[in-house]
């Protein structure tokens, strides 16, 4: 299809599938004439990930183009090509963490512990978990680290989904798309579904009272 | 306090701060001589705000302006402004939503009343949740929604424990600014653990295979 035609299926305006095609997110189509390229479903379905990334993920271009790279790297064995991709979308934080980002990742190595978990306390989630816990701290409301049991708890079934879903639907090849959107697009999911239930929480414990 | 001695206290530079005070998000300190302004806790304490929800929040400067503003307007009735401020922390989608949403937000009102929440099906977290479902469904995910009920079920056990820190924890004047953090931060914290716990579910499932 040309170029007009994937910009209908898609939404996307021209400008910026062409703005994508000269950043490298989106591959080249095959040239049927010097001025004319075409374009198949793998640039319709490319394309649709990129503006969901965008859009829902809240990713920037620099970050969707390392989670591309993740996807496209097939020599890596699967467990640790899901690992690659998993830590690209984790936000880094490039300052210099405070004195409270040491003591919560004594925090978080212990919560890895007590939980059995077979994960590295020193990689990219671990530290987002420790400057979370650190920002709590830092605005005064240290005490909410109450919840981390619960929260872990939480996650622990979800992730058990997430990777059953994985598991059992999504083809070798596409495993780590599946992991990245489902990553993405998960989180999207869970803080939207957080706000639902805190309004009936919040109703059935402030209510009443107005 | 000077300025000087705020930056030093909270790590935010002098200039970061002025621009917070132009742009109105840090109210103006007392003024102790035609140049000179003195800051107290109260403004050490909304920098830090400032700065968890910019740097781990990922909110924007405009963000951050709407829910101050939602911390600071007191004449709300105490659900009602929970409600205001938590709608605010929510990422609004400005565009016309495609057909995907139309079939999604069905979706969605059917698992709000399965799950018999006492929420709008119209408010901004459920459009949320329909435009993440939309997503999934066109990036060729759409089975993802398969584990929408397990997410919802985390979703009723960590609100419950928000609700319950906020219920216990916190002073009647900072209900808002708890609600706003808890949701920011612990969106932060619940997406990180649920990377930690991937890491986990996916060295069951995939790391004997390599």
């Amino acid at each position: 299809m040309r170029i007009g035609e994937l910009s209908r299926r898609t939404g996307v305006s021209v400008p910026t599938i062409k703005y994508y095609l000269r950043e490298g997110l989106l591959p080249a189509g095959e040239l049927t004439s010097p001025n004319q390229a075409s374009y198949d479903e793998t640039h319709e379905r490319r394309l649709r990930l990129i503006r969901a990334l965008l859009d829902v993920g809240g990713l920037s271009i620099a970050g969707i183009r390392e989670v591309l790279a993740a996807i496209e790297d097939r020599e890596r064995p699967v467990h640790k090509m899901l690992g690659a991709a998993a830590d690209r979308v984790v936000p880094r934080y490039t300052e210099e963490p405070g004195e409270g980002v040491v003591v919560a990742r004594k925090t978080v190595a212990e919560l890895i512990a007590r939980r059995g978990w077979s994960t590295s306390p020193e990689g990219p989630a671990a530290e987002a978990l420790a400057v979370a816990l650190a920002a709590l701290t830092e605005v005064g409301h240290g005490g909410f680290a109450q919840v981390l049991d619960t929260y872990a708890e939480a996650a622990e079934r979800v992730a058990k989904a997430d990777l059953e879903y994985v598991a059992g639907n999504v083809e070798r090849e596409e495993l780590v798309e599946g992991v990245v959107v489902g990553t993405v697009l998960g989180d999207a999911m869970f803080a939207a579904l957080r706000r639902l239930a805190h309004v009936d929480a919040s109703r059935k414990v402030f209510g009443a009272g107005g």
